[in-house]
């Protein structure tokens, strides 16, 4: 397949995105934990996305596609699929450009999540919870309305958007062996391999995924795109495939891909809430569980873990029995 | 009163102090929510002390107390009576001097406190949960090992150490117009009185405690000392009374303090925990309930929140019926 027809961000297009997208996206700061260090044998660095004003290191990405758009695009808008972090990121960079965005959400998503992306403006249009109702939703969103289609992850802005995250994470972070970050469809961790394959060759790169939706896993083994159908995980952001886009870096930059239980992510979660004293999602939980699954790996290297969203129904916490 | 019977530190001491515990202790960031800002009409930055590696503040003051000390005094340890954050801060400042720390608490205090003061190498003496027990229970440790005393709050190094910390927050934000903090025993609200007087005098102090421990409120408008015998909130860090020391600063400095329900207490810290994605105590939660409750105070301002600290048992939210 040609790279070019893919159309593969380089990291010049991570560069830019980085100056196009300051003014809308924090730069999260770095949390440590001796408890965490000790228990782990590594020096662990966390990178905490979560605290970016919608919740979640999709801002960047999404920031990044609705703020390289033409004036003239711009106006018809945008839109996405998602019941998820990109949803609410597109909607939060739609609002501070002033230009709609419509949203296709499973009349099923959890009313929290389409509070958030109404909150920031967002316009939703349900489907059934089913692909060929999305894919038939969309299309007549797209058909009327002319928006722009940012994918939640399969898009060269997005993914170019996400790797100025590890960008801030080697600016902030000295001498770092490895990164580490879950893995569902593959932005963040393409967003990684982009920056670091170019700045920062020598850092090794790790995803983590529940065993539950081990797609991206399997993936790698058998070399080629592996899709589960309808994964089940608490790790609900991480159910998505790998798309082309993505295999082009993970197939190419990763390391390996590490699994765990739905156990150790909830016991990885907890953990992670109380020593970094951090909401955090369940989707972030796999690195941590991983790296204490797979203390041989990480003992004595300097880890960046990228905590990648925070936004959490506090009133049903997977610790506790109601 | 004389100052000098008193033994009031100063602002040379705030500085003497911060080169002292740097080695042991956070610069800890500052974080901001665009959300929190339009509901309450103001700008504010929070300060996080919950991810000092004890949790807390405190460990400010305890890590000056202890690295104050000669090498003979420190050969004896230190000792404190407290069933909350100062016990493990001392702990933990103690266990990286490598000296002794035993911490006097009554029986019936949580375990989960007993052991983060274990895990420290703290030494636990138990007593009676009143204060004839305590005082015995000190007096005999004292007399046993000839430990020094570092009082929560009511000691000149304690204050300094904790002055550190707006120290930081006038580093960290331009022009803030006010700060405002918990309010306890005074430690921190005294810490800010030093340093924001002598470094950034307009800046206006506010303190925010329970409408059910308003002692320091009814204290200042009575222009004297007034202690509660056992005051009953969520808020359980707040619940002391001031001391000659932390009234010295409080009496002068504090413009106002603000008082807020049990119920604004818990809403403002599912809040916090919501929109900052940050794990805090219910102590730390009055000063944004109080502001959410005096929106004419602080619209318009650039206002720094002190959150103290993040040792929260995340078995039991007050917020969740289990």
């Amino acid at each position: 397949m040609l790279q070019q027809a893919l159309d593969i961000p380089t990291y010049d297009d991570v560069v830019a995105a980085h100056a196009r997208i300051a003014p809308h996206v924090r730069r999260t700061p770095v949390l440590v934990s001796e408890a965490l260090n000790r228990l782990t044998g590594a020096e662990l660095f966390f990178k905490c996305e979560n605290f970016q004003e919608p919740g979640a290191f999709k801002v960047r990405g999404a920031c990044n596609a609705v703020f390289s758009l033409s004036d003239e695009a711009a106006r018809r808008g945008v839109a996405t699929h998602s019941s998820g972090n990109h949803a609410l990121s597109l909607a939060y960079a739609a609002q501070r450009r002033g230009i709609p965005c419509t949203v296709v959400m499973p009349r099923t998503a959890p009313q929290a999540k389409k509070d958030a992306v109404l909150g920031y403006g967002g316009r939703i249009v349900e489907c059934a919870p089913s692909t060929s109702s999305r894919e038939a939703t969309f299309a007549e969103v797209q058909a009327e309305t002319g928006a722009e289609f940012v994918h939640p992850y399969n898009d060269p802005r997005v993914i170019a958007g996400q790797g100025t995250c590890s960008r801030e994470l080697v600016e902030q972070v000295e001498g770092l062996d490895a990164v580490i970050a879950p893995i569902g469809g593959g932005g963040m961790i393409s967003g990684c391999c982009l920056t670091l394959s170019t700045i920062a060759p020598g850092v090794k790169i790790y995803a983590a995924e529940p065993e539950q939706a081990d797609d991206a896993a399997r993936s790698l083994k058998a070399g080629r795109i592996i899709a589960d159908d309808a994964p089940e995980t608490i790790a609900d952001g991480l159910k998505v495939p790998l798309k082309e886009r993505t295999w082009h870096f993970v197939s190419r930059y990763v390391t390996d891909i590490l699994t765990c239980s739905e156990q150790e992510i909830v016991d990885a979660m907890k953990l992670s809430w109380k020593r970094l004293r951090i909401v955090m999602e369940p989707s972030c939980a796999p690195p941590l569980a991983t790296i204490l699954k797979n203390p041989d790996v990480f003992r004595g290297r300097r880890v960046g873990v990228i905590i990648t969203g925070g936004n959490v129904d506090l009133d049903r916490l997977p610790w506790i029995k109601t």
